[in-house]
Formats: structure tokens, C-alpha cells, sequence
């Protein structure tokens, strides 16, 4: 508030970052501890521990103290090396926007790119293999949040172990909103972070980094060290006996402990299904006020966002607007490629619940409306409605 | 607390992460908002202006969403370019460690290194610009961390100005603390943080950066793009209708918000006039314990650390254990050629208070004692009385 | 969460207490200062003289460290004197529970009682002052709360005040939700509270209290001293001089002046507006579900609370059990006489939003229809948007 | 901070309310959840759990939604009826006032006085009862805060028992602070509350009452109901079904369940353990600055409270200032009879560590010395030293 000439909004249903868990803003606000002292250092390890559980895997989990791009940027700068020939598979904006990260690097790039609305074909990329039998890395993401569209990661990762090469999965805005973990893809690299499903805020990245990864990273001779970019500086952090590289972001740590704690508290199971209860009842509401989903088919529209066509003549900024003035509801707009095509309607932590998929179809139809876009609102919450009375 | 075998610290007298205002950690549990949301923009453009007010420039204060290591790197990468030749002074730990970022962009490096219980003599920079007209930069760290020490930035950026070189400054641990600002110095770039003197969490990093910083940046073929060693990325994303080219830290910028508005709340000069008088009984005390302070003469050790010399014979990790088994309070080692050699009393943010320097002195003294040094911790708390009565 | 078997709610729309501000919440994490303390004691004095600016009276305000329902039966133990002939004006529950508490102190009562959806006929009230010349004090609910139906309080009190009568109102759950203030209403004692319309926790009691109430409590023989029961006991606490009788619970003062900074830095009339337009749009709403409101005519339903009648064949704790099981929304259900007859949705603080108006008509059509009521929700979101768009 | 004119103090070691645990801070910023929702009632009940386990009692215990000195009133209204003869147990100033909430509701009052200095001896106690064998209830206070001062609960409840009337102890500044418990003293009613040593807000009373306590209240014919002052209104609204008679303090319950979690987090002995070491720690240093303990003698002296004389000449409120100007360190003055004679330390919840008797001696032998008295600080800190090397 205060000196603010906007309203503060009142509901957030954005793709992120997304409206935090009160346990987790409460986290953030426990005491800032000195990273050296032993208290910390075994609080750490615990929180290390605690994301091994929840991402089901055996090596350490690994924290970068930036938000998951720089994740991501880190990743492309330790694991490829100048003798790597990298397959790139590109669905949509980040999908894409990794190559430009991975050319930085890479020896070569092969790249499989399909309509940003559509999903990568596992067997183009098995296809991929067959002509280039030296590829090396393989850099996917999971759900594109520019377009809400996932990927079929567990199929393709079979492919990429079958060929021996190493997996990169940007997981950012899904792990924790469904059932995706790094062994379930074969993933070497995964990363996600606490600012999308988990409910947290958004200046942390978790990464599983496999044996295999390390090794390649460890024989990558241009392997960053001492920097931002290092994910060696980071490998053995998580023990409480090692003194960190660089300063740990501690209240973000106690904020994803907290995210963390929640999770469990919760249920995994339980957290999944609210996701893909909402976003089912969001797409039938959406579907129901006359719009056009973004996603090509149903099947690879994302459980955590749902992207929706912007109806011709309208502009985002203008429904943006007029859902934010009339509702105080916020959305979010396409990003690059996508920008200017679509919005997208966020079902991430605390709003992943099916009451906001009717706020949502409200709130966009009574905006649409008011632009001049003639929409039964009332069917949309209806058809909204009958999913959710389906499905509890 | 809950699962962790080792206390929580009870008074945690740190070099950094340091103890941070209550009033910074509420701030860090306020509303994670939707960083293209209107509401978000126009906060985030507030901030960088309270930041403006603080630093006492004109040029829009950058905000970088990583600890200020990364943006010391993030400068280095930036503004250093292949046809730049760097005067790094170096008068302890940190200083020393930036010639090796600058290393991997510049030229050539020009080196001016002293003890590091001392500070650099400017006689010696003007010496090194005769004989290197060609020096384009150069860098100083203004407190010396590891060493508790400071450097004369003022007088040294009065000789790089008038060679016409750019000069960086590392101002993490003294902004906030005593009275230094960009302008003061003639820095081009001037790196701080609100997790210091500001009393916040360290996982942001403030910039201000000159005109004249930025055209070299402009200049500099190598400086990076879409990326988190970019400082161009992120120049103009104050402006409330710019968006970021990448995810803010929102919960570092609300904790940083919360601590701007403290500071002035306080008044500035009343915080540095804390800090001061707590160094200087800290100080008192120290040497009344029959310990050797670190920095080789009083005038240079800094106000926001006091650092003193293990006494021969004794380990710093069993000081550290000792201080913080008997009475919960915790002090930082050294670091790097320092480690093993000095420990370190933070008098940062809310602990920068008189009464902490007797709380440091007596823990400090019990510990040593303990460990079979013999030390008169009464007339320790005596002299930092005297000096807090003659203060007050 | 944690151990508990029963779902956290998703959005409370209940009638008190009311979900809090975020800003209130991070307020009652202050620090607890001692409330000796120079610094709590002028902080103290502060919050009260906003408190006066809130309610636009120069009396300073009192406060009690109790709920408001504590507040009450003080102001009764306190007011009404072994000579005092009271006229109690009962329009619902609360109003005629007054009588009980003045039962214990009052000489004699008149009761004007009217059915529990209707509000007190000022004509009525100057009919009884005709007959009854000698009625001292006359007490009545500004928002009789298990009714959510308003009584004409300004009428009364000029009426009243004609009379030379002291008028105790019951404004707990409107004040701060529409405007009403005690001058206002000619009110010699005005109780309310932060947990309603302010968006704060329930735990304490501001009431306004007229000169000439004083003078009636302090010749009142039977009027408490050191006791909870006591008004007198605080009327000096709130001078920074003054000590206090008894512990002020410093949390929810410290919650309190959060909101009431919030207040004002929204702007009240702006508060008033939001919380009227999201009944109003909440009452179209439930109509257009085929419900019967439970206030006689709209003219009298509360801004802050809409009351509605259980559809003949149902019962309350199912509407509610479904409501919370289906959708995770809290409705609130009548209290005594209206228990079993009535539902409630609250409009008070953070969900006096219009977006939480669709939100009730919502999840309370889809509990209905869960019941085998039929509704149309989509005719009732419909019915809510239109009042909403023609009221933005 | 913001418009006070005076600076928020550095460390609070007040008598109470206390500085609270961050994690009790961060409890009360949790949300505030409806009262009547399931999920509320379900975790009020939880909380009523804890604090059976905490106070190590079967009956279920009691929240009173007020600071415990209302409990205590509430408490005598509540249990002593008009046949009542009561003997007052008075060894300071709470347990004095004590006597005058019972003289509202006893038949008769026998009082046993010792100066405010001493301890009850339970010789005459039982002498009392020799006496008077018709004494129904006996009102003690366990830790007279006022004179940090401590009565043999236990010895006295024996006797009590023995001659089968009913035992009051007010322990609400001992009980988590020692090893206190409703059965170790044969407590009919023993009130406590979470803002003293368990380190939380001040705005909640526990109350433990045996059954014949309750049998006792049923029978009184003056027992309140309906009343801020009734017991029984509260007896059965632990349990997760039954309404609450009024509405609770949520915040503050939520607050109290951070509490209790953090007392079995860190071990009740534990806790125990610091208070003792840091009051006895103290101790030592107020004697060694030429100081003299108010109590009689040490035996009697509260581990949770230190009472010293204020030397002649001296006034107990420049005395308090200057430690507040001088290091921002905050004692309590006395109360009642005590107040100009002595100056109390608390050692309560978060400052109940060793450090904090250090502080306490520097803060309160600087202040001493700036007002003219001579004292040897060093010495004092040197003695409290002594103390905790010997007992860590």
C-alpha cells in the first residue's frame, strides 16, 4: 500500500512468481543466521535432506542461491562443454531460449522445434538419435509456462539413457504441482524451484544433479569455478561440515524449509490433485465463456497454468487491465513468442485449489465483457462447477 | 530449533549474514506479488528511489537478485573488457580475490598489495598511475571483510578520477554503517547489499553505477547479455512500465524496502554514530583483555568489524565453540590467508549497539579463559564502559 | 496444518471473526515491548490518537484488552447504575442480550423488541421516551450481527440526545465497514473492535466514551474498580505518563495500529465502498440463486454481512459442510434465536472485495445444489457481475 | 520505530511482558481462522492437548481469552462463594491484591502476612488451620513477580490437601520457567499464561482446575455465567464440538500453540535449566556490584526474576533511564509497596540465558555509576562469569 497509486491486488493467478503459503512468508521472516555458524550448517544439510525426499532422489539436492533462469544458466554453462553436441528441444519460448544459453557452450546443436502450442513427439527425438548418434546432452522443458504445454519427459528420457546421453529438464513450474520427480525422466540435471508449485517466493533453485552429470562436469574443462555460474562450487555445500563457497541466501532457505514442511504436511498426492482439479475445472470454464484454449489438445495442457487464446481484436494489456480494475484479479500474459497471443491463468501453490478456477473464469469474463466480448459467465462458472462437483 | 542437535545461536555477533531487524524479516513475509503486476512495478520503482536517497545519487540504483558477491562478479564481467587495464588494490582477502574475476575479462591487471592488517597508501595509487597512464580501472574494497580493515576510497577515487580511470568499489560491509556513498568517492560502481549494516538478508545485491560506467559497459564487446553477469540486462528495469528481463527476488525486495525505511526511520547519521561508538568500545575492550586487534593501527580498523589476533597457541574453531557453548553468542574466523589467524566481531544492523560490545568482550574474554588464557574480562567490560559513557 | 485431520480453509467468508490483512498479521509479530517502557507507553498514546482520528472523536479512545463481547458487558457493569431506568432496543440476538447483561445492573428496563429481520422504528423509540420520561440510557446494536441487519442508530441517537438519555451503541461489526462514527450517532459509549470490518485480530475492544458518560460512570456507586469490568480502570492509560492498571495485551496492539495505518492508507470511504458494493453485489447474487434474503427489505441488510434463509428441507451444518468440503469456503451460521434459521457471508476486511461476492454465490449454489437444491449459480454470478460492473 | 520520539529499546529483561520468542512472534502472524470452522476447533483443542501435557494435569485445561490477572479475578469469582472462608497467603503485592478480588465474594478472610521480602512458612500455614478449621480456600502466589520472590507451593498445597480445602495458586511468572505443576503443589486452580516464561503475547490466561474445583464452582450460587468473569462459561469449549461461549483470541492461541511447541522443542528441563543458571548467574553479579538482592534470602530468590535494592539516595526511575539511554537495556521498576524500593531483572523465555546476566549487571552498574554510585562492574560481570563457567 502506502505511497502506492495502485491497488494492491486482491487475488494473484498468475504463472508466476506466484502468491506464497502464509507458512512459507512466515518462514521467511524466521531469524538470519550466520551461514558459518553450526546451527545453519546442520539446518541446511536438513533442509538438503528434506528435498532429497521430496524430489525421491539419492545424491545430494543441490541450492543455488538465484532465482531457477539462473538455475538454468548455471546448468548450460557446467554441464556443456566444447565437445558437446547438444539436442535442444524446443515447444515453446523457454524450450527455445535455452539454446541461446546452450550456443554459448556447446560444440553443436541440433534442435527439434515444433508449434510453441504444441508438444514435443518422443519419436522425433528418437529419430533425432538415429541421425546423430553423437548427440551428447539433451535440454527439455517440461511444462513451457509461455505456452502452459508439457512435454513428454518420461518418454524422452528413456530414449536419452537408451543413447547414453546426459538429460536436461527444466522442471521450474511443475515439479511439485504434479507427479514429476528426476528419476522418473532419467533426468541428469533437473531443476526446479520454490517459487512456482510449492507456494514459495522466487529467488531460490533446487537442482538434482545425477553421478553421471557430475562426471561430465567434472571432465568439462571450461566448467565455470568460483562463479555464479559454477554448480561444482555448490556440490558439497549441502554437508554440514563444509563452509559454503558464497553466501547462502538464508531467508530464502527458510522460506523453502518451510515450503518443504508444507508439502509433506500436506501430501504430496493431495498437492497433485488440487493442481489438476483446478486447471480441469479452469479449461472447462474457459472453454465454456467461448474462448479457445491455447494448448493444441487437452492431453498437454499444464495441471499448474492454463493458457487461453486472446479472442481476436482484443489486446491482453486491455483485459489485463480490466480484470485487474474490475476484480483486482491478476493474470498473466504471454512471454515472447507467445506475448500478445494468449494469457494465462496461473494454478500454482496456494490458488491451485478449484474456488479460484471459478474466480478465474469470472474475473476474465466479466472482463472480456466489459471490452465487448460477449460471454456467458455463468455458463463458464457452471461448467467449472461440474468438474469440481465430478471430482471431489 | 525442532530437529537440529546443535542451539540456535542466542546472540549472533557475525561479519555477515548478520542478525537482521525485525522490522526486515515482517518485510520479507509481506505478499509475494506478481512482478509484471502494476501493483509490483510501480513498488519496485519506489524502492530503487529510496535507494537513490540512501546511496545520494541520481542515476537509478540497480538492483541485482543474488548476494553482492555475484554482483562484484557480475561488475567485473561488465565493465572490465579485453582492451581494459585494472589497478586492483588489494589489502586483504576480498580486495585480492577481485583481481581474479578481473582477471578472466581485462587487459591486463596492475596490482597494488599491502599486509592485510593494513590499507592502501593512495601516495601509492597516484605512483601507479605515473607509471601506467594507461590504467582504466580500478578497484578497491572499501572494508576488507576478512580483515576488519578499511581502505581510504576517497582520496583514492580523487586520483582515479583525475586520470580519468573508472573506479569500482566494494561497499558491502561499510555502506549503511558510516558515512560513504557512491558520489563521495567518485565511484563508477559501487556494489553493497541490504544484508550487512543495513540489518536485512543477503540475497541482493544494490549497484549504483556512473554515466560514465555504463557507456564503458556499452563499449565493452564481452560484456554479457541475458544473463546473470549482466548488469545492462537489468538498467533500466527500475521503471515501473519496463519489464524485468528476468524473476526479481520479490521477498528480498520487500526485506529491502523494510530496511530502507528503518534506516531513514532511524535517521543515517544516528546509525553510523551506533556503529562507530560500538567498534570503538569494542575496540577498548578488546585490547583491555590483554588481545592485539588486527587492523595495524586504530584509524583503519572499520567500524562495522572488529578483528583481533588469536593469541599464540589457541585454535580459532575452539574460541568460535567455546563463546558459543557458554553463553550462545556468535563471532566469525577469518578467511582465506586471514583464517587461522584472526576472529571477527560483527557490529552490523541491530547488534551495531554499544551494549553487544560488552556482550562480545565478555563472551569473547569467558571463552578464552576457558580454553586456559588468562584474561581480565572485568577490566575488559570497563574500558568498553568507558568509552560508551564518554560516547553517550 | 500439521496434525490436524480437518482441511485448512481456502477463503473465510464468515461473520467474525474475519480472515486479517496480511499487513495486521505482520503487525501482532512486532516485537513485544514492555509495556512500562517509555517506548510502548508514547506508542501507545499514538495508537490511540489515530484510533481518535478513525473514529473522528476528540474523547481520547479507550481500550480494553478483551474481545469486544467483553467490551460490552463491561460498558454495562460500568455505565448502568442501581438508579438507572435503561431502554433496550432488541432487532436480534445481540441487542436482546444486551438486556441480560443490564439486567444484572440496571433499576428497571423497557425493551422495544421487533422481529429478528427487521430493524428498531425510531418512531418507536420516541413513543417510549413519551411514555417513560425517566429512561436514562438506551442501548442498541448498530449491526445486530446473527441477523446482519442494520438499526437507524442516527435517528436514535438524536432522539436520544433530545431526551437527555445516553446512548450505548453496538458498532463492532460495522464500524470501519461503512460510515459510522460516534458523533455520528450521538453515541455516549461506542464499542467496536479491530476483528471485524478492519481486517484484525478479535482480542480487543476500542470503545468511544462521551464526557457525560464518564460523569454518569464516575457517580455511579456500583461502577467496577480494578477489575476487568471496569472502564474507569483505563480511562488515563492512554497518556504516555499514565501507567497501566493492568497488562495491555501488546500483540494486538501492536495489530491493531497496523490496522489501522492500513485504513487510512486505503482511505475510509474507499473502505466503506468496497465493502457496500460487495454486499450489494452479494445479495443480487444470492437472489438470482432462488434464496430469500433474511432481512425484511434490503434497506436494513448490513454492508458487512449478508444474511440469507436456509431453504426450507435443509440444514445449516450440511450448507456449511459442503460449502468447506467442496469448495474449501467458511460461511458463517445464525447464532440463538437465528441458529438453524439463517447462513451468513461476511464482507469485512480483505474479502470485502466484489470478487468474493461471486465467490459466496459460488460455493454456496454448488453446496445447495450439492443437497439437492436446485440453482442456478450461473444466474447468480451473473446477477452478482452486473451490480458489479455498473459499481466500478 | 516511525513517528516515536523515543528509541525502541536494544534488550527487554522486564518482569513481563517479555521480549518474545521469534517463533511465537511468527505463531501470531499465522491466520486468523473462524471460530466455529471445524478446522479452527479442531486445532483449539490440539493446543488444549499440549498444555495438558506441558502442566502434566488430566483435566482438560483452560484458555481464559484475557490477561491472567482477569484470570485471577475471574478465578475468585469463579470458585469463592458467599460461604467461602478464605485464607490469603500474602508475601507480596499480588498475593495482597488477591485478597481484595476475594473480599467481593468470601464470607470471611483469614490472612497470613509477611514482609514482601519473605516467604510464607507453611508452619503457619498450618497453625492457620489449626485455628480456623472451617478455611475452605487457600490463595497463594507462587512467584510474587512484584518481589521476585518464590513461596513453598508445595509444602503449603500438602497442607491444604490435608485439611481438604481447596488450593489457588497464581504461578503465572513461574510455570515454564521451573519446575512448577498444578499436581506437584495440589492445585485446585493454578493460573499461568503464556507471557512470561514461556516467552509469548500477554493476552491469554491457562487455568488448570480440579474436579473439585469445579465442583466447588458448580455449588457456588454466585458463580457468573455469561460473563468475562465465569469459569465455567469456558469449561468444556476444548473440545473440537462444542461452540465457544464467546469468541476467542485467536491470534493469541495460535501464538500460545508456537509456545508450547518451542517449550517441548527445546525440553522443559532445559528451559528450566537456562532460567536458573542465568537468575543465579545474576545474582552473583548484583551482589558483586556492592548491590543487595531484595529477598531475604537466596533461597527464596525467583529463578525467573531478580529483585535488588535500590541504594539509598538513588530513584528507582533515574536508575531505569539511564540503563535506557546509556545501552537501551530495559528493567522493571517495582509495583505497588515494592515500587521505589527495588529494581527487578527478568529472566524470562528468551533473555533466561547466562549472556543476558552479564548485560544485565554492565547495563545496570553503567547506569549506577552515571547516576554517582560507585560499583565495580567489573567485578559483577566477573562473579556472574564465575557462575555460568561453573554451571555449563
Amino acid at each position: 500500500m502506502g505511497d502506492n497509486s495502485v491497488r494492491e491486488p486482491v487475488i494473484t493467478l498468475s504463472a508466476g512468481p506466484v502468491a506464497a503459503y502464509q507458512q512459507v512468508l512466515l518462514g521467511m521472516a524466521r531469524p538470519v543466521h550466520y551461514d558459518f555458524d553450526p546451527y545453519f550448517q546442520e539446518f541446511y544439510e536438513q533442509v538438503v535432506g528434506k528435498l532429497n525426499r521430496a524430489l525421491k532422489t539419492r545424491e545430494p539436492a543441490l541450492l543455488l542461491h538465484c532465482e531457477p533462469a539462473v538455475g538454468l544458466e548455471a546448468a548450460a554453462a557446467s554441464l556443456i562443454g566444447p565437445e558437446d553436441v547438444v539436442l535442444n528441444l524446443a515447444s515453446g519460448v523457454y524450450g527455445k531460449g535455452f539454446g541461446y544459453w546452450s550456443a554459448r557452450y556447446h560444440k553443436e546443436m541440433v534442435e527439434i522445434e515444433v508449434p510453441y502450442n504444441e508438444a514435443i513427439d518422443p519419436d522425433s527425438v528418437a529419430a533425432a538419435f538415429r541421425k546423430r548418434p553423437d548427440i551428447r546432452i539433451v535440454s527439455v522443458v517440461h511444462h513451457d509456462t509461455p505456452s502452459g504445454t508439457l512435454n513428454p519427459v518420461t518418454e524422452i528420457g528413456k530414449i536419452a539413457r537408451a543413447h547414453d546421453a546426459l538429460l536436461l529438464v527444466d522442471a521450474v513450474s511443475s515439479f511439485g504441482g504434479m507427479d514429476i520427480h528426476p528419476y522418473d525422466c532419467h533426468a541428469d540435471i533437473f531443476v526446479t524451484g520454490p517459487g512456482k508449485c510449492l507456494g514459495g517466493a522466487p529467488g531460490l533453485t533446487v537442482v538434482s544433479v545425477s553421478d553421471r552429470a557430475w562426471a561430465h562436469i567434472a571432465r568439462n574443462p571450461k566448467a565455470p569455478r568460483a562463479s555464479v555460474l559454477s554448480l561444482a562450487d555448490w556440490k558439497d555445500a549441502w554437508h554440514h561440515e563444509t563452509p559454503f563457497p558464497f553466501t547462502p541466501s538464508v531467508a530464502e532457505v527458510n522460506g523453502l524449509d518451510a515450503a518443504i514442511d508444507r508439502y509433506f504436511a500436506e501430501g504430496p498426492e493431495n498437492v497433485w490433485r488440487r493442481h489438476a482439479l483446478t486447471a480441469q475445472a479452469c479449461r472447462a470454464g474457459i472453454k465454456a465463456l467461448g474462448l479457445e484454449l491455447w494448448a493444441a489438445r487437452e492431453a498437454i495442457a499444464s495441471p499448474t497454468t492454463t493458457a487461453l487464446r486472446i479472442p481476436p481484436g482484443l489486446r491482453d494489456a486491455d483485459i489485463l487491465a480490466a480484470a485487474r480494475e474490475g476484480f483486482g484479479v491478476v493474470f498473466s500474459s504471454g512471454r515472447g513468442e507467445t506475448k500478445g497471443k494468449l494469457l494465462r491463468i496461473g494454478h500454482m501453490g496456494p490458488v491451485a485449489e478449484p474456488i479460484y478456477a471459478t474466480v478465474a473464469v469470472t474475473a476474465l469474463g466479466g472482463a472480456l465483457r466489459k471490452l465487448g466480448f460477449a460471454c456467458d459467465v455463468g455458463a463458464g462458472v457452471e461448467a467449472a462447477l461440474a468438474i469440481i462437483a465430478a471430482g471431489r
